[in-house]
């Protein structure tokens, strides 16, 4: 991961679930960086996201503050006072308001914020800020993730080389609604305010916004986007060549890092997007896309690899398309048509089906035959595991 | 099992699917039974489903003609071919018009009826004819069921009794919409075509429309209502105190069959009620508890026995119910409540909620805090024993 000029970060264990597990990450920006942030609609949001969102509209933000094993969730009004607290102690450490810090939290719902924890790991984090910092900070932000998630891309802008960084984590409770469990990404491009919120907005719609393991909307969903300017030049403004590559890369890294959040899905074995075309338009298209992404017997059969069609079918049938006319349906597996004239498709053969289901990766296709609309997800299958991880979390 | 004057039923193993297994089933009904009937919302609902909603619209039904083994969905014109056809072999052996005869088809979906096998075991299933042939048919329609399902009532009506009895099946893809899989209930109550529609969809709304497994509506819901009239009388009409005690008796059948298909869902180790109250309607009610009863996070902590209550306050608070104050929210588990003022009720101990999650029959309540109405749901856990039913279905 490439470092972005103006951001450093800095990553310890200070036990807060488990000892030595790195668990705490501080992010420094540099003064004039710009911040723009989507946050979950889960009414039940966390303390740390009602605290960020407030902060990031009174003040301009120098410090994220980033803690796992424990999502301050469900926590009352004591939740508040304790993210609060977390702010207040790193700004008397870094001399700067409370109001400049956003805390993040991820973990257990509904257990206290362990504040004396965080608060004593503090210095110890300050104290290894650095540059490149991001792949230690990628790994001190997972909790059942297996692999850590990262993406950089660099682009140039009028001469300049401009560097978007990102990371992310999530692994089981995802179906992001505004933003994924947890994503941090940094620019040295110079842009302002409200155009940086419309890039960061229109990349998550595009990317943590189409993906799925579960279905369940997370309570600490966050995506940060953070611009130091340290590339300087001229602001990149909304219409300008510039702009539409910045948000072109900014797309990028979100759709990395969301696809490595499903890869890493709580118990997955296999990558699949889903893609419904042909709607009468894109709302239609996510409602079919994501009944099938969340359908158990559809996951379960994709985790056997048996190419139970019938499962999709079902699903597209029960969607609650208005008026839907079944006959020009068509679903595909890859490049093999399975159902077609509401039924078999006469040249399907099990086995080509078979073949396309043992691929670590595939598309499932359903053209609905009446528009032009087209709109996918990306999911992943019901396992074991998954089970497995989640009867078990938290013994 | 009582019987109903007027019905007889011949079930036998034609061989559809698996050798010796019961999977054909003949229900005669005498000649002045009037017939109702509910149906799938799925859109790809299945070729039998078809035939058995325009016969009932055509003709006065006198069979109903059941295989399991083989759903006959998602098999397009051929479907609908061959379920004609076996109304027609019916209909020949039975000396009445095709259009008497209601089918009905459930098991795996996409492959072709096997409509020798149907018409050569109708012979044997007929001569089986019989007034106690109840529990055998609750058998002849199971498929990946574990316990057949069957209930009956007796009431008094003008001095005479009256009987309903009825069987279900069902045990996955089950969150049905106007019906469950299969459900055939009788009466001997004289009762019109209208009156008798009236009470089966408002007894189906309160017990298999409140009903989930995994979500996944089928392709060939069912639920037949036929009454015979033999215990003779004035016909039971809406408004009067004997309709009223037929329409409570015809839904207790029904509940106790909706119920008996959750304990029995796939890989199910706990039967669960989510009761939502305090919602400003019923509809806000249903939201929130199908919410929660669909969560695989929410699912699986039942599974461990884990009172894990953050799943079920982070799914109320995706459930999308319009500006919901989290503060009034109170959750309970049967009598011990978990959640109170946005968090941690204070004298909530662990150890009280592991004690309820520990039983197999527990109500999860759900307090909004902003309204009169309230509704609720049955539903079950997700085990280990639901991937692999479902991963290995057609292997």
């Amino acid at each position: 991961m490439r470092p972005v000029t103006g951001v450093r970060l800095g990553t310890v264990a200070a036990g807060i679930r488990k000892p030595g597990r790195r668990d705490l990450v501080v992010m420094e920006l540099s003064a004039d960086t710009v911040c723009a942030a989507v946050f979950t609609r889960n009414q039940f949001c966390a303390a740390p996201v009602q605290v960020a969102r407030e902060h990031l509209l009174q003040d301009r933000p120098v410090w994220l503050l980033v803690n796992t094993g424990n999502a301050n969730a469900g926590t009352g009004a004591q939740g508040l006072q304790d993210a609060r607290a977390c702010c207040a102690a790193l700004a008397a450490h870094a001399g700067c308001r409370p109001s400049q810090v956003m805390p993040f939290s991820t973990g257990v719902i509904g257990e206290p914020l362990p504040v004396a924890r965080i608060v004593d790991g503090l210095p110890a984090a300050c104290a290894k800020l650095a540059p490149d910092g991001w792949p230690d900070a990628a790994r001190g932000i997972l909790t059942t993730d297996t692999v850590p998630k990262g993406a950089s891309t660099v682009f140039p802008v009028n001469g300049r080389e401009i560097t978007v960084t990102g990371i992310a984590k999530g692994s089981g409770m995802i179906r992001p609604d505004m933003a994924t469990m947890l994503a941090f990404i940094a620019t040295d491009a110079v842009v302002e305010a409200g155009a940086l919120q419309q890039c960061l907005s229109a990349a998550v719609e595009k990317s943590f916004n189409r993906i799925t393991v579960d279905g369940d909307t997370s309570t600490n969903d966050s995506c940060v986007l953070v611009a130091t300017g340290a590339a300087q030049g001229a602001a990149l403004a909304p219409g300008s060549a510039g702009y539409a590559a910045f948000c072109t890369a900014v797309e990028s890294v979100c759709t990395d890092l969301a696809q490595a959040i499903v890869r890493d899905g709580e118990g997955a074995t296999r990558f699949v997007t889903v893609s419904v075309e042909q709607g009468r338009d894109a709302a239609e298209c996510l409602q079919v896309a994501y009944t099938i992404a969340h359908s158990p017997l559809v996951k379960t059969a994709l985790f056997a690899g048996d190419p139970n069609w019938g499962r999709i079918l079902a699903a597209v049938g029960r969607s609650g398309l208005d008026r839907l006319d079944i006959r020009p349906v068509e679903i595909w597996l890859d490049e093999v048509c399975i159902v077609r004239d509401g039924g078999r498709a006469p040249d399907y053969r099990e086995a080509d089906g078979q073949r396309v289901l043992q691929l670590p990766e595939y598309i499932i296709r359903i053209l609905l035959g009446r528009g032009q609309a087209c709109d996918r997800v990306w999911t992943c299958d019901l396992s074991y595991d998954y089970v497995k991880i989640n009867a078990e979390y938290r013994t």
